[in-house]
């Protein structure tokens, strides 16, 4: 009894010290500059789980771990925004157990965090889930639409899901809905004209769709564009997300699998971002 | 005299040597997938110049001669698509000097390509030059014009120099295009209605720019999407080329400047792509 008291205070001394070192750290960390919108594709669960001999499922699991400790890392280092890859469109093209493993799974971890509502809010997170969001099941849908009500007026870090997303179908919803605005606008200009034949005169300007339209009505209009993309298991390609916020931004893809992906990979991705961030500044200028 | 003609003979040699190693040695490659259509990202002029104590033009001019040689490579290997990102939008803010020498350097070789017609022909190379070419000067773009006509009918290898181009810029000439059509179906559809009241019936429909549409109007609709972007001086990042295009292609990012990319690394980059090729293979008929 008193060796399992002694093992747990050491325990928790060795928590609270790896606690302390790694605010440390951080402190050291924001001598440079820190990303202010960190995106994530979380690459590897499965090759994770076929590694360890483990389930789909399982590796999954281990994926959420990871991430629910790198978004308090991030949370701690003073990152404003976090987007996370969590499911494409093309990835509904799996098989039906794997499609309903992961939603699953997306729902009883959405039912967590409305479960834990008041510690959400004593954090200051903030949820948005961004894509088709009419393509998941009914369920799931509320609860994320809950969520997104729930936790609206947090405001300390935004966490973005990106849910039956890519950026290919965010691009043609945004120029759909800049055409609508336009199409509207041409009515209105329609109906102001008296003669039927001149009705195109000035219409063109009018309805022609431009960068600000579409930069409006992308799902992240709200956010700054990310600083760096960080896709793990060694992918060095986008796979259709966010390509048109990243035009300018740093991939860093690390080997590891997302599962493995913790404290020191993150911190790494911080000073790779910080070496090139006068880089980036200067190319931000010249745009 | 004789060692001259001795020391030539033993060069030609030695080239020839060269030339059937490295034929054999794409005879090898090619028994793995080839890439259809290779896009560059030529970083690293200036830093190669800076290094060396040499000009920006300097740079610039060994950059040329890297890149021809990369060109022969690709003709050589298979590569039926070649595309350049050669200026961008964004360089115009560059200082006019460097504009200037980069401009002046593109009128050069682009006159050299016309002298020499016969060569581009025998080799069956078609250039085409995209991107706001009205941003050009007048004879730049006049000789650019010239070259696209006189290579047009060179079916072997499609060479896109992609200049005063961005990505943004092009998706939204490919949307205002596309907005032009639909306004045209839709002026059609109003003239055909007898009732103004019911003009806008099923004129969403006709307006509603789609996927397609965009496809359609981009410069590079009548090739593949690129297979590889290789970007030198080892930047992680598109800098707004081709992201329409490359939204599941992989980045391979040698750290050398683009003046010291030969032979090897494109060896390399291949290789690399071989390895992933399974995999992008899987992923492109998951879309």
């Amino acid at each position: 009894m008193e060796a399992q008291i002694g093992s747990g205070g050491a325990n928790q001394l060795l928590k609270s010290l790896g606690t302390f070192m790694r605010k440390c750290m951080f402190r050291v960390l924001s001598v440079g500059a820190i990303p202010n919108h960190i995106a994530f594709i979380l690459d590897g669960n499965r090759r994770f789980a076929g590694k360890h001999n483990l389930s789909p499922e399982a590796g999954y699991r281990s994926g959420i771990l990871s991430l629910i400790s790198v978004l308090k890392y991030c949370s701690e280092l003073g990152v404003k925004y976090v987007t996370i890859y969590a499911f494409s469109i093309d990835n509904f093209k799996r098989s039906p157990d794997e499609v309903r493993c992961v939603m699953d799974l997306m729902l009883e971890k959405v039912k967590v965090l409305l479960q834990e509502e008041s510690k959400v809010k004593q954090y200051g997170v903030r949820v948005c889930f961004l894509g088709r969001l009419q393509l998941l099941s009914q369920p799931l849908r509320n609860a994320a639409e809950k969520v997104m009500k729930a936790t609206a007026n947090n405001t300390r870090i935004v966490i973005f899901i990106c849910v039956a997303y890519t950026s290919t179908n965010e691009i043609i919803r945004a120029i759909q809905q800049s055409c609508i605005d336009k199409l509207d606008n041409h009515s209105q200009a329609l109906k102001q004209t008296t003669s039927h034949d001149n009705a195109n005169e000035g219409v063109e300007e009018i309805t022609m769709v431009k960068l600000v339209d579409i930069d409006k009505h992308m799902y992240m209009s709200v956010a700054p564009n990310p600083d760096i993309v960080i896709r793990t298991a060694g992918g060095n390609r986008l796979s259709n997300f966010l390509i048109w916020q990243t035009t300018h931004c740093m991939l860093y893809s690390p080997a590891a699998l997302w599962p493995e992906f913790g404290l020191w990979y993150l911190v790494w991705a911080i000073i790779s971002f910080q070496r090139f961030h006068s880089y980036l500044e200067k190319k931000k200028k010249q745009v």
